[in-house]
């Protein structure tokens, strides 16, 4: 039974979350990869039905407050009221958490800007053979690679989400770990926030890895 | 009416003023974007007559304190009694506050450095496609392009306000989102002080870009 | 004569250590040489018979806290009870441990993992002529030179494990310093964790020259 | 009359600038300038006879202890009783205190470790044309120019010291802004030690310009 939004509960579990967020926010600027007003994050509030509580628009990451917050519901629709909007792309996250996600962190770095404009081009960037793949959800060891999907960017959101959608639920070879949004960022998730936290330094890092080696021996 | 310079009303406001450029500087020299005693900060405090709350010339921006900063008029005169002295390049801040902006920054970083000295022969460096150019003020979407002017640096700082003057009321082609001095820094401004920080890490941000981008492929 | 692993001097000395190995993850974590869940640290708690405090396997180092360390014996098998276990590389720590040192780090870089995946084929990295050797323990001067021995990345713990026992006790030319996995990260030690981290900070500076020197020079 | 070693005044006077260069080694440390033991600070404490408060050898530079600090005479003699030991470079402080420097700082960052290896061979690194240099003490221009000598690493720190003195005395060319020991770091000095840091700052941010200039352009 779901709890009222207005119950206490609910409450408590809002505002816990919205640290955990804030706190994310924080870090994340600090490190370069949300700088200005970019970035967004979401984590699953209820499941039936969905409710997601997202940053809203236009804010500064490195310090959040939690009145800069939204809840909405599973077609990204406003669930609070108030002035504030949900991002522009509220429904990749919609799209992500009905497919399992229990939290989502979008990311602007400038590794996974520069690497996605290039390699939109081959669809995705293959990773193969390091260590820290082992820290990526589902992978047990440091023999596997992932390939991680990029697709152009685009305004048209609610066409991307439905890609999204299409290839999360490929039966065959689904979208896993992570996507890229060409000169744009990365999208991951994780059962929580501390889970998509990790695959988010995962991911940096590798596409830090992938740079400098680039660098230093002209080859990807 | 505009508020007498020693009313508690305006010493709140120049109070809690101060207190944000502060807290800027500590972000910014933090980042290594204003290292050693370079860089300086204004916010409009009074716009009739036009009044500016200024970093003094020549302290350490890790670690400003409230007797560090000036107040100035429009033709960059000190107002306010004491020792310090504004910045040279306080004529520029008091240009742009003239033609709007609420807040100016200006910033030294490696990247705005180089890339400038590298760029001035072209006059100004284009960046374009990239979603970070949506948290630049006024730009909707990524595939829009900013074109950021680079003017050759100068111990004239008349002369180039005087320039900067009329390419700001330039109407069929205004400067816009911030500008460069080679081998010296960026200038950018916003209707406030966070609005002029987003536009700094904005910038900051497609700068690396740029430069890394030419790292890896050998192209800009 | 050992103390009881429940007594108040045990316990003590535990907390203490546990708190020097948070501070540890937390600067290394900020650094970026932990990220993810990456990373394990240990600290010899007592010598006969030997009990080392170690990382619980699959933590954020950022933000360990005590209840996710474990105590294992000389065989890396679990003393203390409760639900975590201990890294898979446990094995490396204790025979380091073994050999002599008091605390052992094991830290994921970029740098390392870059110059680890291509120097592997030479079986290590020779580093010479920096005055920063001489922050290496046995170091005594900056003409000395460092060799970083390098093993392929593996899944078969026991048997590196088996081989680093064995170099560490070569009479002629013992292994030293520290090792790089390939495509992994750095083991370093100390006789203490003060020393170790000594040792991680120094191999990482030098990691970080011998990569800037070939970018800009284009030779190691 | 200079006051008495143990006088309530000197003992002020060295608890505040022994706080000051406490924070000096933690922002240094945490910048990567002061990594492993390496780098040793100084402040002048009397002139007459002269007395510098040094880092003692050895320590941790992020995080100082009031303990880890010596007094030297002009000799580099140890005034201050106990085990310390001033680092084998305190003749090096000395003799630019002798020379009129207030605080000597002393630094290892990757950029000057990596240029001064390989600039050595032409005596010295010239930085030219930018606005930063202003921030050098007696620079008023962008358009001057800042020469850094740089002298081969040695261990006979008693020749390089007669060496420094020699060039800090020559009337038609004398040694500024600071100096370089190939593949090893910095020295540069001020009147106190917030000057000297603005030496440090504008310093390795130079040696960061040259850096990325030479990566983006193949030209220094």
């Amino acid at each position: 039974m779901p709890t009222s939004p207005d119950s206490p509960l609910t409450r408590q579990k809002v505002n816990l979350l919205t640290r955990e967020l804030i706190q994310c926010g924080r870090d994340f600027h600090h490190r370069g990869w949300s700088l200005g007003t970019s970035s967004n994050y979401s984590v699953v509030l209820e499941r039936d039905p969905l409710k997601l509580l997202m940053t809203g628009s236009g804010f500064d990451k490195g310090q959040l407050l939690p009145e800069q917050f939204v809840i909405v519901d599973e077609q990204a629709q406003l669930l609070s009221p108030g002035p504030l909007k949900p991002s522009a792309e509220a429904l990749l996250h919609t799209e992500l958490a009905k497919h399992g996600a229990g939290a989502v962190l979008h990311t602007h770095s400038v590794p996974a800007t520069v690497l996605s404009e290039y390699f939109v081009r081959h669809g995705g960037l293959r990773i193969t053979g390091y260590e820290m793949l082992k820290g990526l959800s589902g992978i047990q060891t440091h023999e596997a690679e992932a390939w991680i999907e990029i697709y152009p960017n685009t305004q048209d959101i609610a066409s991307l989400a439905a890609e999204i959608n299409q290839r999360l639920g490929d039966r065959s070879n689904p979208l896993r770990h992570g996507f890229l949004m060409a000169g744009h960022g990365l999208y991951t998730w994780g059962e929580n926030i501390a889970a998509a936290r990790r695959q988010v330094e995962v991911l940096e890092f590798l596409f830090e890895v992938v740079t400098q080696k680039r660098l230093l021996f002209g080859s990807f």
